[in-house]
């Protein structure tokens, strides 16, 4: 039910998803009326693989996560993890409260043996293809031992989405020459020295959208500031853009003959076929979408947690964080 | 003689700013022979409005701070900065190691009374004009108190430069909903709503670009990401337009037709015309443009430190940090 825009986008993503994908049975989880109504005007009907769960409660977009983990027992944020932790759903995909959603999975399914903390990796674009990075906003403040563990976790998710084996790592930090970084960095860094990952070692901001490494690790309030001021810069490369091409009839009349190659930028750097934040470190795969994602977007999320749960993203996990094995051979499985 | 491409870029630039600028005296310190030659290439004559000053030594790019403040006592940086200690100069521009600027300016100048670490402010572009920001990677640990006095200089420098009298104040956070930003954050921002500055609240990284407040306020670490990401995200982005536009005869052509406003795009947007970062909280003016700029670039940061010391951005500075000073009636003097 969650997100700014509700069923109307997420069940019409739900029931084209579905269509594509003949392994999968998708559990609508929400108020049943509207979840049916929403169903019927996207031209689909329930069934054996549209299953129309009832949830009565709603949590808030802007509903504090304390409260909504306290009170809100059939929020269909929480009947959809309990499904995950009962095991009646491999995974579940939201475009809800994200405090909400990551206090509730906390909760209910536990955090996986070795993991301390839950962390929030996305996809970003690079010019080399394509970055995991984390934490986006999960944990303010971080210990030496919470990035390595979102390395590994991050390498883990490579592993099951893009089938990479040994992804190298960086480690978001600063170039000021006499000031390498605060000392939660520095002892990172040589926990990821000592580890079996492939640590590629510091990384820039830059670096980020360069494609330098597969993983960028770096504490949650760091990454949720890159990643918001990357959304904010684009929006307002965008509107300029478009103020350009719109200037004059000249200026207008370029945009129509210039469209194909637009359409095929926007293409490429389209932040919807990037959505979909995973939750990591939890017993259960839990995917947070954009609460502004339209229906393309949120198909985008489904797929993020159908591959994950397809390929044993929380057995990679569980073996990379186990300490009697190797990582090298885990990243081999 | 600093920056990737020395005197080549530096001197030309400090030509055209003197002949577009009657009242200053430019002195280029350097390798007075070199500097002679490099004035003689760009068409003009050493002369009392065009000063040569000898320096034999030069701090590389990538030497460590401290080896330059304590080897290097007769680099150009060096003696450029003594001359700023001794009033023989108003200000002081390089686009050298900003890590060893950083600690010969603070070791030559000293701070302010008041400023406990200095900070990199600069501007940068925004929906509605333009935002400053720091710290840039001055200082990776900031206490609440650092972050006040970030604020203050902050809205010094934009009284100083554009006039404003009572910039807004963004403190920059993170959204999410359970943790509202770490405890150094939750701190500055009482001190902030306890100041007489004209604070916003908490800002997101969205805000940066969107031009929310005039001011951005955040420790260097924070600062140093959020600046690089966007330079990363914009050349990757102008690198994804490029290809478009280059990728058959028929786009070629249409790159050709959309070239004006192409053009008033990339004007928009150039980061050249923001180049000159203020080295804030030192008993002089202090400005760093990036290593790589051009002569076009280079003279916005001539600019700059021409604009601070017109406009008397010390004494603005020193007023609001004056405990015995209302910074209400700083602000409009």
């Amino acid at each position: 039910m969650g997100g700014d825009h509700g069923p109307s986008v997420t069940v019409p993503a739900a029931v084209a998803f579905a269509g594509a994908h003949p392994d999968v049975v998708m559990i609508l989880v929400g108020q049943e009326d509207i979840l049916r109504q929403t169903l019927q005007r996207a031209g689909a009907t329930e069934s054996a693989r549209l299953v129309v769960r009832h949830a009565s409660e709603t949590v808030a977009m802007d509903e504090p996560p304390a409260n909504a983990l306290r009170y809100k027992k059939d929020s269909s944020m929480r009947v959809a993890i309990d499904m995950v932790k009962a095991a009646e759903a491999d995974c579940c995909v939201s475009a809800g409260n994200t405090g909400a959603l990551m206090a509730i999975a906390r909760f209910v399914l536990k955090m996986l043996p070795g993991v301390e903390r839950p962390a929030i990796a996305s996809f970003l674009p690079t010019r080399r293809g394509r970055t995991v990075m984390l934490d986006l906003g999960a944990n303010v403040n971080c210990t030496p031992q919470h990035l390595l563990q979102f390395a590994m976790m991050g390498s883990a998710l490579l592993g099951a989405i893009d089938g990479i084996e040994r992804p190298t790592v960086g480690l978001l930090n600063i170039g000021e020459e006499d000031i390498k970084g605060n000392d939660v960095v520095k002892e990172a860094a040589d926990l990821l020295r000592a580890s079996t990952l492939n640590f590629h070692g510091n990384v820039e901001g830059d670096d980020i959208y360069k494609g330098t490494t597969d993983v960028v690790v770096c504490d949650g309030f760091v990454g949720n500031v890159a990643l918001k001021t990357s959304e904010g810069l684009a929006q307002m490369l965008g509107v300029y853009l478009r103020e350009e091409f719109r200037r004059s009839l000249f200026t207008k009349m370029t945009a129509l003959i210039a469209l194909p190659i637009i359409n095929r930028f926007k293409h490429r750097v389209d932040h919807r076929r990037y959505n979909g934040a995973s939750l990591l470190g939890l017993k259960g795969i839990v995917v947070k979408s954009h609460g502004s994602a339209d229906d393309f977007a949120f198909r985008f999320a489904i797929e993020r947690a159908y591959d994950e749960a397809r390929n044993n993203l929380l057995e990679l996990i569980r073996q990379r964080l186990d300490p009697d094995n190797d990582a090298l051979e885990v990243a081999a499985l």
